[in-house]
């Protein structure tokens, strides 16, 4: 007796933390959306109960972990142990936006690293691979010892851009400070332009810090101002100030993440920007964003993604193609 | 060079799940409370920070996983990895009440058993060892491989109850369904009068069910229903139903953890009950509890635990004492 | 040099604890039993040679641990160690009965449990998924982080008794004590009649204890007294005397799992009992059963079982369908 | 509050399968015993319950795992378990006799490697570290990561030999084969004599073999074959023949392992042999014994190992020091 | 029988990596180095024997992983794995510089996090916790699940300038590129004067870069440019020259970590710096170093850590006290 | 979406010790062998980037644990964290010599066992399997849970002596110590002639050695002495001397692992051998040879052990066929 093995069939389920994403992922695959029933008992625990067959199948489960972090992490972790018990091929956590991650280091003594010991949870429950973007800190990627695919939302900005047809010579890429610099060259090789540092310069005396413009010019031009995430809106909006104060002729700001927390839509709103570009890892209900937001789908790309996987090819090969394509 | 070691000097702190619980508990063992502090960041992630040394101490830390359950388990996850990274020598996590305990089996294919990956995910942090109290089911001491320490709040109730002076001839123990026979037979062993069974029994044509009682009797006496918690107290109120239509003369129901969710107020507002007994396990805000209910402290069962675990004397031997007296 | 994989073929091996229902399940989903050498060097120490080869196999290894436990046992551990350093591609332990399972849980002070050790071996030793059947606790699924398939005899029982034909209003369904309510509720649901609970009733003075019958009636009809396990045959033997004392017409006892140890025998043959029905989950020989025991076998539910996993299949899905038909 | 620790306190327990070789250690190191109910439940389960508090305690469990092997290994690891759970601080398996230790590599395919299932299955029951006394093969301490203390009883054996007076031109120190040269050539070492080696000649065209004597010579001494254990005797009453053949004037066989099973005695009975030296690492009831059989014992060399392990202090020291001077 | 217990006492053996710097550190701590054989087979393969009984003791092994990085692990792997089976109490990997830091993330597809591979390998050889020092990525100390303590060189480099009394308004910090400013303001915050950073500035038409300096000013100021490590010297000698043609009066350069491979002295000593201040966390031979090296010691930063280790004192209080009085 | 899977597609890679013998094995496999870079940075540190893709695939990595043989260890590390990394479906370490195999077992204390800890670090590093050959300890098979498939090289050697067509009644196969005549009486069954040994007697007065010959007849016979490995050749030369001396007409040395290092090429090209014969699972540059050594290749012999591997086939059969015919 041979196998007449179902193995490695693709099965997707969803959490509840961006189900709509889930759903354009299933589309682009061309396969049903897998169901499931998540909810919560009466004192809160959740509940979950995959309502098809899993064994044997090459199984992924959607969940970013953004806000509510603590709950989604959680629905996570239970998915991953039902999947786990209910005899899973292969199940591959994806995790287009990973919550925690700029806990990643211990700058004094006695504070947790939360994004490892959220990477050992998840590979404690069972997940065998896991699929992630813009990691807030590459580094993250060496806390699991599963295989992790990192992917780039930037073939999707920079797809958006290009197609604002802005002329070489009226535009440039702006890094909010320091830290994004390697970023900002990455957009600055597929988009042109010139380059500009919004940079935080210190004062010896006073400690004071006023922040100004290096490289560029500005001055007249159409600036794009990229950040791996969005906040509380602070930074971003600070360099938006300076940007403008630099004299850009109208502004740009562009994130994968769109976390939006604290006074962020206020900052937003406050600030001298003509657009704000974020992608749909973290979901946006349309009624609680500004006007002037643009949110541009990372469904493809997580399903491109999603479809190499589960056929054994190369993920970096997504990024010597044109992924943009996928967005239109 | 010999170590002038602090190890094993107690530290206690508690997380924000029922820190008034941690300070009876130093109280009771007249030390003070660890500082730590907790919060969020705005984005609604952890924040954790141990305010005093732990290196070679012998850390307690105090969570119920008591509703908001996913938040109260990831801060005792958060603190467990702090202190670990902090080279604490032992780290005992003291989950008076232990949330998700019902989802302890697969009774249908394709389901968490979230109980054991709490446990899982406990001991990935770093935990050396739990202290817990009325599990819902015993078997869960078996998820873990650390050594668990379980508690019983019998004493407390007792002592309770003891003190109301019912003579014996006017008291029945009843227990509410067949399930907690065990535990109404204990209670019965230490509090005397007669021992009665709540039965839901079932019709074979109809398969309705209607509860009446056995043993007893019931009529003209005083009635305590004992259970371990009550959640929606659906159940229960049930119980105090037949019970009280079985002519109980005043009825009283126990339990040692107080979930009450989702209509469970208004249930046992409407139910025959004189009073409500529960524990300290879960924190209760006065305003939102019924007049009728009185909470007893199981501080100083717990400390004296964690005393116990701390000079490596028998916690079994609690049980052979009379601690009521803890709780005058 | 793509793979002319032999990856999946099907072995299955038997220890030496019930070579019997190991070649009925291999009957069942005709292929041969694999062949193993089994034996003990003069020392006693177990001597194993897997005769072919199972590198890339999907290997089932068919053990209950029923008495001598620890022999069985560690031959269980032996053959898993074998086949794992044999390069099998996936080794699923089928322990039709899970010796130890009672010692669950921590009742006292400085005990194991045994079922948790026993567990952890086998995950140790190399088996990837268990197949089991009526575990005596159904936690102990926890106690492994391995998927565990976990087979309910009640089909197989349940046929038997339907083919008996007995009037629905001659029909009584009796739960041998409260704990087994469950069990008994699930069988009326199949075979309808009457439901009763075999009650040890306490009484508050004296603290001794007496059987009687809750539900029924069971006067004048034929009585079913299902239980998981016969070990001593006490607790079973005392509610077949309680109902037939409640004036019962006939008394099966059923139970998946005929342990059959210490005085059981002479129990049994002593009990007012028509007919006791047990599963070949255990092997007996006939020579040393009762006249009036009839042995229904669960080979081809667990051949489907192995087939179902083998093939990636729903097991759940067996317990929709009727599997009495396997059994004629 | 500081620890008032019961840490490291010392506590002993014997399984049963050398209670009175455990007793001797305790009586070596003037402690008592112990105490613990160890049996087995009608269906032949091992039941086990420590009757005295280990907690931080420094727990020692003495359990040789000689025949019957796998209930003696069984029992090993439910009294791990009860002593980890029971929160022992540290726990030390003490395997004077460490069974399945001739299975140690595959020499041909699949086979198991059974010393290293039990090496790791008494690990993952919770041994902090291991006590054995003349492993059959060294490299079975790399079999463990936790720490393994290995004993010789080569000091004890040689305090018997010496206290003969055999003078040196009378006495010779015979391998019973090449694999056992190097132990002879030890024991010549500190005893003094010729050395001899009962050699199995193969010869080319008959594949035949034919023991005779190299070194030496034989003619007219006392000869002492040593080896680590005797199994069915068959080698060692083999290589007795011929050193007798070869005109040695008396014969005596020593070892530190006495498993004697199968035709052992028998063989003995009829070998040219004046007296066999054993030690009491696996239990030997007189009346099974030879007359011409002495028991050493290796109590003394086992206790000073456990006090030194305790204090820890150094085990290889023991080596350089008379050590049969606790035997007399 | 209690413990006379040697747990704790102290132990440090050194590597072969940098004995000088271990012989320091037990200066420092008044005691002396423990005895070690370490050598090579004629094969190469590493030879081990720790000289001295660790049994209970608190072991230090110092080996920072500097060229040659593989041999150098490998002796601290086998160091570890003799010690752990010499059962020592607690082993802590001193590892003052840590090699493979940089390999710390997958910028592209199919290359290996090595910095986690050799935190994996020390783990699993048996290391109880860490002792490192300016590591390239802070993110590292996540690769752990043991205690990592992680100290700054900062204070002992800040005290050597502090003592050449440069008046803080000659004096101009400068960060070697956008990287690394966080670390020059941390300097800056104890040193004073004016902070500048080397900034690489890129051009989009041609993407050549011209390094510029923000900040500052530097002319006629007495400048020094921080880093981590300074390996092949070509970042810091370049930050160097555009720092000198800036106008700066003279210019320190400082590291802790001096790896000085591949061009290094030949670039150093081409560039325009006065003074190259190092640390000993790397040997230096004096004869290969250039006149105008001067190297600090870390042994009293690295004895004071692993005197608050063995102690349970604070590691993070080191660095609100001045440790650069050790220096002297 | 069914997988259109790339899984188990073979690929092979070749670290750098000896790429040669990976080329043939390719080359016998008729497939390319894989891409990979490898080198190092400028601080010796190893890269290493797989350059074609490895998801999915069977991956096999080439590399005996020769000298430099650290080094050569972590090279085969870092290619397995890779291809993990890198979603490799299955890792095989191909390991011909294994490097460290002596250091086996603690012969003495405070020493490491550094063939199992090389064996903990290949798993920890994510190797699936490994293959090797002529381990100098059988045991080392036990270090690993992992699949170890043992090969030996004797049929390659055989083939090569049975072309020589010596007659049986002029060979003598000689076995160099007491230690290796299992080695001897195996090749003797293959080849025929008659069998001696090489023996290190011991004078009890002067404990100087004299080798002689035990067995034989040696004079007049061409004799083949075969060891596992030839390391300073010092004990194979003094077998070579004994023999001549004897009277042996012409002698050949045989051994699968040529490490030669220390003074092995001055003692073989002293000693009286015609003929070495050795294999190339260690590379031998031809220039460093003396002119009377035959390298024979086991590269067939590999890849038939890949091949089956791969397909799920039988190792063990291997050695029931002839695979000396590979070797033409």
């Amino acid at each position: 007796m041979h196998s007449a093995s179902k193995m490695r069939e693709i099965k997707i389920f969803s959490g509840r933390a961006n189900p709509r994403l889930a759903g354009d992922i299933c589309k682009f695959l061309n396969i049903p959306l897998g169901r499931i029933t998540l909810g919560e008992f009466p004192d809160g625990e959740n509940a979950c109960k995959i309502e098809e067959d899993v064994r044997g199948r090459d199984v992924f489960l959607i969940q970013p972990t953004c806000p509510p972090v603590n709950n989604n992490i959680m629905e996570l972790l239970i998915m991953i142990d039902s999947c786990r018990r209910a005899s899973a091929e292969r199940i591959t956590a994806v995790i287009p936006y990973f919550g925690y991650a700029r806990q990643d280091r211990k700058d004094e003594g006695r504070v947790p690293i939360t994004a490892k010991l959220v990477s050992d949870v998840i590979t404690a429950a069972g997940a065998d691979r896991v699929l992630t973007m813009d990691l807030h800190a590459a580094q993250i990627q060496g806390f699991f010892n599963v295989p992790v695919d990192h992917l780039y939302a930037a073939p999707v900005l920079n797809h958006f851009f290009q197609a604002l047809n802005i002329p070489e010579d009226e535009l440039v890429i702006v890094s909010p400070d320091a830290g994004s610099i390697k970023r900002a060259v990455s957009h600055h090789r597929r988009l042109g332009g010139r380059l500009a540092i919004c940079d935080k310069r210190r004062h010896s005396a006073s400690d004071t810090t006023q922040e100004n413009i290096i490289g560029g010019p500005v001055e007249g031009r159409t600036a794009i101002i990229f950040d791996d995430m969005i906040s509380t809106a602070g930074s971003i909006c600070g360099a938006a100030k300076t940007t403008f104060e630099a004299g850009a002729k109208e502004i740009y700001i562009a994130a994968t993440h769109g976390v939006l927390c604290g006074d962020a839509i206020a900052r937003l709103q406050a600030a001298p920007i003509k657009e704000i570009i974020l992608t749909d890892t973290i979901p946006h209900q349309s009624g609680h964003l500004l006007p002037n937001t643009k949110i541009l789908t990372v469904a493809p790309l997580l399903g491109e993604a999603i479809k190499r996987i589960h056929n054994d090819e190369s993920i970096s090969a997504i990024f010597r193609e044109d992924f943009g394509a996928f967005q239109g």
